[in-house]
């Protein structure tokens, strides 16, 4: 059955990102730390092996195989479309001011699905290489949701960020599941993944929790009601 | 150098303690996942042979050893004094009624060491068998730890809880350790562990994580300024 899906990084605080996002600081200033264990797997430099430059971090090409690995390859299997909010396709604020910005993944992004992004401006769609189409929706998460359920055709929808968008899919109850990745790292302030909301009370349990080289993952399922 | 430390549990969504403590739910109502690590460890039953029956939990007479009870006895190692607010001590409120309440623990509480209470109601010192003295403090944090610092003549001074208590003592500045054990379970509600403090402005940094069989263990540790 598909299902809609979060996955994402939290510090041991608690924040999903850091203060000051910008294009230079996308995860906030200070926020890479949520993003280290991700950047050391094989899976994410072979993905961005063509645009990117990463693989040559600490001298690895090849990239670090294991849990953290597995679990990162798991976030793309099974997924038929995206959801991302505004904040999370970009940096560019109100009114887009031209078809310029692309989003901050190349002219390949490894999504290789429709990402419905959320917006209040209304935008022609962004054909890119290698199967990702940003799709901009004006009328709301619940269309968001229904057109990236019917783009996904029976394969999962992943709710990719930010906290806002998420936190927004949380409320109304629309998230089966959510797989996070503990840091460990402290971000002291930034956004707060949990906010204040009650998971228990949403329906929440964890059900699984196993120790990655880089993080502590854990996942995150509502029962069904 | 003699440290001040805090050994606590936190749930993956950041709680320190679930709602509605009571004197059956000292940890309030769900609170006791917080403390499925512990009670499974060979060092919590052990100490509690004596005067608790949890040695017969899961039909383990003997507890697990591992990481996680490696962890657990090293909250134990070279403390020489121990400092507790006034509802980690009990359930009791406002002017002590009666000298009747002598802490959760039985007659020989595993603390062996001084034991200060923080309160606003002055009562005389309780002596309990095995090393642990109750000692109640009304003139503030910084006389508590003056005094437990005293008593603890050169070993570590643990700051036990509650949340509240920990929190006020982070703010002031004089937490040098932190361990946390994050738990794989959510409350969903209760009392917040890192609240609204900013622990990176405050100095402190995560040193050391590792994975237990029923816990992550995270270090934060405050810079030397």
């Amino acid at each position: 059955m598909s299902k809609v899906r979060v996955s994402f990084s939290v510090s041991i605080d608690g924040f999903g990102a850091a203060p000051q996002q910008s294009l230079e600081n996308p995860m906030g200033v200070g926020g890479e730390v949520l993003g280290e264990w991700v950047f050391a797997t094989r899976t994410f430099r072979r993905m961005h092996d063509k645009d990117w430059t990463f693989q040559r971090i600490d001298g690895e090409h090849g990239g670090a195989t294991g849990i953290d690995d597995d679990l990162f390859a798991r976030r793309f299997l099974n997924v038929g479309a995206w959801i991302f909010g505004r904040n999370m396709f970009g940096p560019v604020r109100g009114p887009w001011p031209d078809n310029s910005w692309k989003g901050a993944w190349g002219d390949s992004p490894p999504f290789r699905n429709p990402v419905f992004v959320l917006t209040h401006y209304a935008r022609e769609s962004i054909p890119m290489q290698g199967g990702t189409t940003f799709h901009f929706v004006t009328d709301g998460i619940d269309r968001a949701l229904e057109r990236a359920a019917a783009a996904a055709d029976g394969k999962d929808v992943c709710i990719g960020g930010g906290v806002s968008t998420i936190q927004q899919y949380l409320r109304a109850g629309l998230i089966d599941e959510l797989n996070l990745a503990i840091c460990p790292a402290l971000l002291g302030s930034g956004e707060r993944f949990f906010g204040d909301i009650d998971l228990v009370k949403l329906g929440y349990r964890c059900t699984q929790h196993v120790a990655g080289e880089r993080a502590t993952h854990v996942v995150l399922e509502r029962r069904a009601s």
